[in-house]
């Protein structure tokens, strides 16, 4: 799928305690990864607080920028949960309860169900439910707005939904070859300057290495055209001769 | 300082490296922590590409709403290193040849001075050079520039760097105290909306915890003044009876 031109997405985490230190994101790290391997450029990443028109202003611009937006957390039933109502207010759209989700809540709940749960059935009008893979036993269904899909902030909980989303989002692959130089970064940088300048197509990173046992630099060199990156990094090995550790 | 109202402050980290997931944020991680630990609250992190036009729209956005930005990464004399043109744009500056930079990096470098090793000398005009503690030893000075300060990304040379300065930014501290519930969120969440109310100071956060061993949720309550945050504290207490299982 959009096979064309690579998706782009943002990740956004949503919460204080992340900001506060109190706890380490695991999602965006998760996500990351994820995303790469399914061949969707990641662009942004951001991490705001419970502030449901700092969310809202925030979701706005990164759907209108990027293909896809993924949020994570604020999505229970407590007072500093605002997501959905803050993507309601970033699209201009009112808060509905979803027949649906709230016929899956009374199943499941039965008895149990307080009130307060139903308030997770309440999402902005127009929003679509998607299960993706067939294979994702009880997970609930994923909400999404527009272009974004709304995930929750518990990590356990995060990794099973998107497990069964992503398969939606596989794109072209990224290849990736890496080169380490022995020496640092300022010698090899005109050489850097000339490759980058020749091969377009690939984004060529480098990376300085202080405590690293054999090498200064890791040159990392990424496309979605396997010839063109393969290309690429032999141009580079050449114009390096001797500062060529080993590539990868 | 700073003791009227709270200071705010922005992470911005620069680097495709963490959006491709090649290399995992070590320095937010370590600053949101640093930070709270100061009394500094963080409203933000952005996690950017290395492109130049995004990283200026970026700081120019963080500079204007937080009191203090903190920027990690793109700093260094290689073609990916665009922070630095980027604040100068963001700015509305020119970039130019810091002489005491300069001279620093002469008599650390010697006979061993590469000329794109002076690109890290380029900084934009009427930056200021920020030494903080007297102990740091050789550390280099941070280049900030208003209210942006200018880290490298490399962790080590992060760290090493922030606690040179760590000091000036020290202001009121933040009281935290935890309360357990063995409740989950939704038959608490009344109990909680009323807390929330009654103690405007007092920021109150839930995060259901769905793999620990005795309780549900933990509920955190933040505040400058320590008398508001017990009270708080002993109100939900209260209000949530035998739910408790502990407080912190």
């Amino acid at each position: 799928m959009m096979d064309v031109k690579p998706p782009t997405a943002a990740i956004l985490l949503i919460g204080n305690e992340i900001l506060s230190g109190k706890v380490d994101d695991e999602n965006a790290r998760y996500l990351v990864r994820e995303l790469r391997a399914l061949g969707v450029t990641v662009g942004r990443i951001e991490v705001v607080p419970d502030d449901q028109a700092d969310i809202a202003t925030t979701v706005r611009a990164l759907s209108a920028r990027f293909d896809l937006v993924f949020t994570s957390g604020g999505i229970g039933p407590t007072h500093d949960d605002v997501t959905l109502p803050a993507i309601a207010a970033a699209f201009d759209r009112r808060i509905v309860r979803q027949p649906e989700l709230e016929q899956l809540m009374r199943a499941a709940f039965g008895d149990r169900l307080h009130p307060r749960d139903l308030r997770m059935a309440d999402v902005p009008d127009g929003a679509r439910l998607e299960r993706g893979s067939a294979n994702i036993g009880n997970t609930w269904p994923v909400v999404v707005v527009g272009n974004v899909w709304v995930l929750p902030g518990v990590p356990s909980i995060f990794r099973r939904k998107f497990e069964a989303i992503r398969e939606l989002f596989r794109a072209r692959p990224i290849f990736a070859r890496v080169v380490y130089s022995r020496e640092g970064e300022s010698p090899i940088a005109d050489a850097l300057d000339v490759v980058v300048a020749a091969w377009p197509t690939v984004e060529v990173g480098s990376y300085p290495h202080v405590d690293a046992p054999d090498y200064k630099v890791k040159i990392t060199l990424d496309g979605r055209d396997r010839g063109l990156v393969d290309a690429a990094t032999a141009d580079l090995v050449e114009r390096l001769g001797p500062a060529v550790v080993r590539t990868e």
